[in-house]
């Protein structure tokens, strides 16, 4: 149950969302940038990304939800999600999504425990500035959706077939803030 | 100097954000909404949470961007921003504003280190539903911001009189993400 009254039943940072539309509004916009701009890193590997921050974070919610995102991104292959997770090391991606992961697990501790030498790792490998820059930027938003959701105490359901179905709606919608609102009394959607 | 080539000599989070303006529109908005509201908290409380988040992260540009704005607020009583950081236990301010603190520094260890116990101790000084909801946001976006900025190992200031001028354009302007970007050529400001 959280531990304030967020007056909805809606699960993870949904139910914070819904509690609170003004900080909705930015947090979906960031969340919409970040994780779908098809400039640079592909969808699958900002969610990636995502999911394995929200992973070192044990954000359950987070890391079901970007994992099935990225899931469908990559066609189905659970086991590179899956891989991620677990040892990104040994998962089949490019040896520049694993330098990213590296930096990403670096942001997650600390942003101070980023290192000119994982940069320059990052930038051996292929990555542009501008891909970094978003490799650092999500991690740390995660770092801060993570806490969120579980600083509240918000309600992550344990039917997992739900996941699915709403990384669907994710990936055919987007995370534009509209879908955490209340449609208006008249509106057309 | 930092890891990557932001294209651009300014200070901490305002170098990222110029690098990369389609971010650095909502996490303008977040900091506006967060840090400015005048409903529950007031702006020197939630200077003061950011301001300590930072300084457990040793966010060097955020701990001092951030307390310097604190102290504006509270009529430039220094004293009480830095006995926030040293041990806020001990510092002049009420007992609301501790228990929210204490759940702060739990949120920036890790959203699963806060408990119901931590939340009835805040409720029990009078803190609100939403005055609980916007800490443990405001304690998760500089988790955010404070990684963001290090994490790009952006330029920190150590000539320290920048920091209260900067403060007064944040106080008097606010974080809206105009601040941050160029002027365009023949716009009136």
């Amino acid at each position: 149950m959280p531990f304030i009254d967020l007056k909805n039943d809606l699960p993870g940072i949904r139910s914070a969302m819904a509690f609170r539309p003004e900080t909705a509004e930015p947090l979906s916009a960031l969340a919409e940038i970040l994780l779908r701009d098809d400039e640079g890193l592909s969808r699958a590997e900002r969610e990636l990304i995502g999911t394995y921050v929200s992973y070192l974070n044990d954000c359950f919610y987070c890391h079901h939800s970007h994992g099935e995102i990225a899931c469908i991104y990559l066609d189905g292959d659970r086991q590179v999600v899956d891989q991620v997770r677990k040892d990104f090391t040994k998962a089949d991606i490019s040896p520049k999504l694993k330098a990213l992961l590296h930096v990403a697990g670096k942001v997650q501790r600390s942003g101070k425990a980023v290192t000119a030498e994982d940069i320059q790792l990052a930038k051996d490998t292929g990555a542009s500035d501008r891909d970094i820059h978003d490799t650092v930027l999500i991690a740390a938003a995660f770092c801060m959706y993570n806490r969120y959701v579980d600083g509240l105490g918000t309600y992550a359901p344990t039917d997992m077939s739900s996941y699915p179905l709403r990384a669907m709606q994710i990936v055919e919608n987007g995370y534009g803030s509209h879908i955490f609102k209340k449609p208006q009394p008249g509106a057309a959607k």
